[in-house]
């Protein structure tokens, strides 16, 4: 049988990079001691009054459709939660559109403003499911380098070069997922001229903004001229421990909003009543939970900061959020792959290549900081100890 | 700021057709005593057992991220029921895609198998958001009318007649919605023979599968030669009463299945946990209120053909399934929207005009059988009173 060509852009090769995390996954099932850092999910439990209100939300009976566009108490609170967090002050019920996840807004926003043929321009490296959510719609990515030497921040030169009569709109992602970097306040107006400039519609992932430790978030939405071309998408995946909820929002211009609901009408009907009530609750409510799992990340970063502090070989990069560094493999001599595959084999650590999320991050392998500062320890102990041994072998 | 093409292709006026049952809703919140038959929402909760494995499953952490394509265990009870309610004998748990709903499994596999300017051939009247999930993918709707005067049956010569070079699909959807009826099994083989033929994908919609009361549910997977050709969206929705839950899937072909986990993995980032979890409780132990709630359906249905049988102006089409009625106003001399608006306006009941599934169902309103026996019968006097009124009016 026939398959669109849709179904080409789609199969990009994202996939494979998660073969190493399945391969952890299997040799931990058979009892090997193995340190998972390959995965963006949280270790944490959705904190128990979230999912107390699912549980009563569920027992009242919210089990019938919902509102397609997103209740209007959920909006509403999603808007004012933007306001108070550094975007849009005029930020309305109406800017908001509820989605199964922020992956799913990223989806949505990109059939609704990408004509198949338009250009996108998205820094490399850059999390791993945006190709196929970008050439889902036709679109074309045209990856700017976010370059280690520049401790992956954005050089805005690079990206108006990128620009031609094609370019329909920017995709940034702060703070960033892999690198935990954190856009200043210059480079968000530079690039926010840029779409200015262009007429580009400026397509912001903003999941990890709870999550900062150095620095402020900024909402691009609340520069001038920019709510009207300014796409936001969000959820609580993040910052509330709720990966699996499958929630999340665009916050945009009205019409842009309209558009959506109607995608969501075709495509989705409408978010579960009851999840919708825990993200209420959720945002009613910020759980003491969400200021100890942040400093708990913040923990665990600068203990992998202080254990590879004085290593001759890797080097950390201090991520100013999230949930994720970056390590420097260089010196090993080898590729990030094969050093990756090496540490699992041989020390029983799983991380990702830099390599999946970009070719600029390709000296570079991920760690998420999802178990405890005693484990990231002992996973440095066994990461400093591979890179070590793979250099003398390089250098012999 | 510009918007892609597809936005104007999902932007059906399709949600015109909701505006008095919105109307009716906001009535009934100020007090008056409005019937609302103008909705597809069970009026059941979804069974108690099933909440409750929902609830164990978020109280157990089932909070992070699931498989992408489905739990296994959720996807092989599928493929047993599929197998065991006349689907295709040798389905396993690889011909299953989980989705959120069996709207998004529509939409899902209409962008996997259709290209831009491809035709589908769908009978009408039909479902109505098939027009904007069809449209999203960039193909264009060839109705082929369901005659009234044949009790909505299908005619295959004038399927036939519709297929054209750029024909790449057939929708299909028994039990119907909005006329109830089933499918026979020659219908079946001559629209299977159809898609042989022109090798056509059949898309088959089957939500209702589980609510007939005369004659029997075939899928079309089943057939010769159409396992490799046809895709199954189905739900727990309109049989188990969980409308709100969006959990659907999609049977058909492995690479059908490869390219859809491949598109939720952009699009949806899996399906949550709990909720597979729960679907997982509805399969494996089906409660004992699901033939209850097809007993009660039935007894509606025979309630208002009861009621108005011998009425001289409106005459009720029976249906051999689901939870919706056909009712003929032709007599009244009115439009079917006309009529529906004068029997919200003059005796507070809301229906559907047909005219919103398609014109063949023109002449006919829509009711659901939502409310209780009593409800219906006093719904039937109250149409009836106004069908009659409306008539001498018109004759006068």
């Amino acid at each position: 049988m026939q398959y669109s060509r849709l179904t080409q852009r789609i199969a990009g090769e994202g996939a494979a990079a998660w073969d190493i995390h399945y391969r952890a996954l299997a040799r931990q099932a058979e009892g090997d001691d193995v340190i998972i850092l390959s995965v963006g999910d949280p270790d944490f439990a959705t904190p128990t009054p979230i999912v107390d209100s699912a549980v009563d939300s569920l027992r009242a009976g919210a089990t019938h459709y919902a509102d397609v566009q997103g209740k209007a108490r959920l909006r509403e609170l999603i808007a004012r939660r933007h306001r108070q967090t550094g975007g849009a002050p005029d930020t309305r019920a109406d800017n908001v559109a509820v989605m199964a996840g922020a992956q799913c807004g990223l989806y949505a926003v990109a059939q609704c403003v990408l004509d198949p043929g338009d250009e996108v321009i998205v820094p490399e490296p850059m999390y791993v499911t945006y190709e196929a959510a970008l050439q889902a719609a036709g679109a074309t990515l045209v990856r700017v380098p976010l370059r280690a030497a520049n401790d992956f921040q954005p050089d805005p030169a690079e990206f108006a070069a990128a620009v031609t009569p094609r370019t329909r709109a920017l995709l940034l992602n702060s703070p960033h997922n892999p690198t935990g970097q954190v856009l200043s306040r210059d480079h968000w107006e530079a690039l926010a001229a840029l779409c200015r400039e262009h007429d580009l519609w400026l397509l912001s992932d903003e999941v990890y903004a709870e999550l900062i430790h150095d620095g402020e978030h900024l909402s691009p939405d609340s520069l001038a001229g920019m709510r009207e071309r300014t796409a936001i998408v969000n959820s609580l995946s993040k910052s509330h421990a709720m990966t699996g909820w499958r929630l999340g929002w665009v916050i945009g211009p009205g019409p842009l909003i309209q558009h959506l609901t109607h995608l969501a009408l075709c495509m989705l009907y409408g978010s579960p009543d009851f999840i919708q009530d825990a993200a209420c609750e959720a945002l009613a409510h910020p759980p003491a939970a969400l200021d100890e799992m942040r400093r708990t990340y913040r923990t665990r970063r600068d203990s992998v900061l202080e254990a590879l502090a004085d290593d001759d070989t890797v080097e950390a990069l201090r991520p100013a959020a999230g949930m994720f560094m970056m390590v420097d493999i260089r010196r090993t001599g080898l590729s990030a792959q094969t050093f990756a595959d090496r540490l699992l084999d041989t020390q029983g650590v799983s991380v990702l290549a830099g390599d999946a999320f970009g070719p600029s991050a390709s000296g570079f392998v991920r760690l998420s900081l999802t178990v405890d500062a005693d484990r990231l320890r002992e996973a440095c102990r066994r990461l400093a100890r591979c890179a070590a041994k793979c250099r003398t072998t390089a250098e012999a």
